[in-house]
């Protein structure tokens, strides 16, 4: 078992901590809730357990599928071991309907069909407010290359299928979600991060019901039985 | 010469009118100014003049270096013939350095040097506020295809490199600029709309002086005489 050594940063839902191995990181998820970049405060008791529960679950089923990811081992209910990685300044979204942002900025209406998967890309600084940037942004200010962006994005692309595939049968579309990746000092890019309500959409198959942070964003109530609802559906219905 | 008809529409900076041909429209150019999505509203005298005469020598450059555009003929000083297109609700643009709300979004200083030339869209939308896309968004929701999308964007790349070109003997950098497309009824794409100091960034290479509607935005005063320079760099000394 891998010794929790110094605090390295703590951010908005995640504490991370360096090790005794050099190459890996231990991540300790909170119950801390925010929404609109800061803005919104809150907590969301028993979040933490959901959130790394069902990361775990997700990034051994994406290494399953062939998606180099950063997982290593759950420690405990709010602890995972990860590879230890330069996160990259990108929060690249995947989104299957029109909805939350995108449905605003464009005028669409909340679940609207898309023709097609759509990537997008925000720059990740919370100070300016994690603005939008395309391919070619990022090509040009130098924050990935040609050939790791091509990577993200069929990467990405290929998170939004096995996901999405896992989740139809168990009557949860997969609207949208965000992921982060990072560098290993040899230069791979692994999926890094989290994938849990706080950041993806689910909407039950049947009713619409949102099953996500969008409880909490939008104070719609119910949202600890969202979350926990969202890992009995993962995990299947013995196992929380 | 083609009668001309009926006022199609009227937009914050030209009107356009049917023609006795039913392939063919006439453009003409105002001197009203309009910015940050028609907040801020004034007269700039002779714009019209300097924006028709600039973008029909444009198009005439651009058509000689094989880039298709709606431009027929120069029928007076405000006014131009042009073909009929179904202009697509995408603004294009293109930029060499950071600026205006492309700095400001993402923190850095005006005039900061890009790796490589940077295509933007926008969904034309004045109701909306011209919201940014990427070429998932205009893919997904069915304002071009995939192969409209790469005509735009290596069209988009061609002006830049032809424009840059040009201006660069005259001390003039191509700092970024808008550009519109249109469908002809055969369904073939034109470079449309217009090509002027409103509508591109036109720094002096040598001082950095703006030479363009910044002027207006900022209030920096010297706007008639800014738009007056361009035109003469443009046209030569003795043309104006
Ligand atoms: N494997 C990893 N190695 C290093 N940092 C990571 C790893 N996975 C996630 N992180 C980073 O941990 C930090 C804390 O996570 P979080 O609380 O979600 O932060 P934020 O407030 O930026 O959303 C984030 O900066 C995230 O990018
Ligand atoms: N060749 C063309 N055929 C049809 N419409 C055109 C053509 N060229 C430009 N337009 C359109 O003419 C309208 C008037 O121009 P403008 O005053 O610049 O409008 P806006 O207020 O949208 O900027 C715009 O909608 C523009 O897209
Ligand atoms: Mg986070
Ligand atoms: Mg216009």
């Amino acid at each position: 078992v891998p010794r929790k050594g110094a605090q390295l940063y703590e951010g908005k839902a995640k504490k991370v901590f360096a090790t005794d191995r050099p190459d890996a990181y231990i991540v300790e998820y909170k119950d801390d809730a925010t929404a609109f970049n800061g803005e919104k405060r809150g907590t969301i008791p028993g979040k933490g357990v959901v959130n790394n529960r069902m990361s775990n679950f997700f990034f051994r089923l994406l290494a399953q599928h062939g998606v180099a990811n950063h997982f290593l081992a759950e420690l405990s209910e709010r602890e995972a071991l990860v590879c230890a990685v330069r996160i990259l300044p990108l929060e690249v979204v995947v989104r299957n309907l029109a909805a939350g942002s995108m449905a605003k900025r464009l005028g669409l209406p909340e679940g609207q069909a898309l023709a097609q998967p759509v990537v997008e890309f925000y720059y990740k600084d919370d100070r300016l407010g994690d603005p939008w940037v395309n391919e070619d942004h990022i090509r040009a200010l130098g924050w990935a290359d040609a050939a790791q962006l091509a990577h993200i994005r069929a990467t990405a692309l290929r998170v939004n299928e096995v996901l999405a595939a896992f989740l139809a049968p168990r009557g949860v579309r997969l609207v949208d979600f965000k992921l982060e990746f990072g560098e290993t000092p040899a230069g791979d890019l692994l999926l890094a991060d989290e994938i849990s309500p706080d950041t993806c959409r689910f909407w039950d198959a049947a009713t619409g019901e949102r099953l996500d942070k969008d409880r909490f964003r939008r104070d719609l109530g119910g949202v600890e039985a969202a979350y926990a609802e969202m890992l009995r559906r993962v995990l299947g219905e013995g196992e929380v």
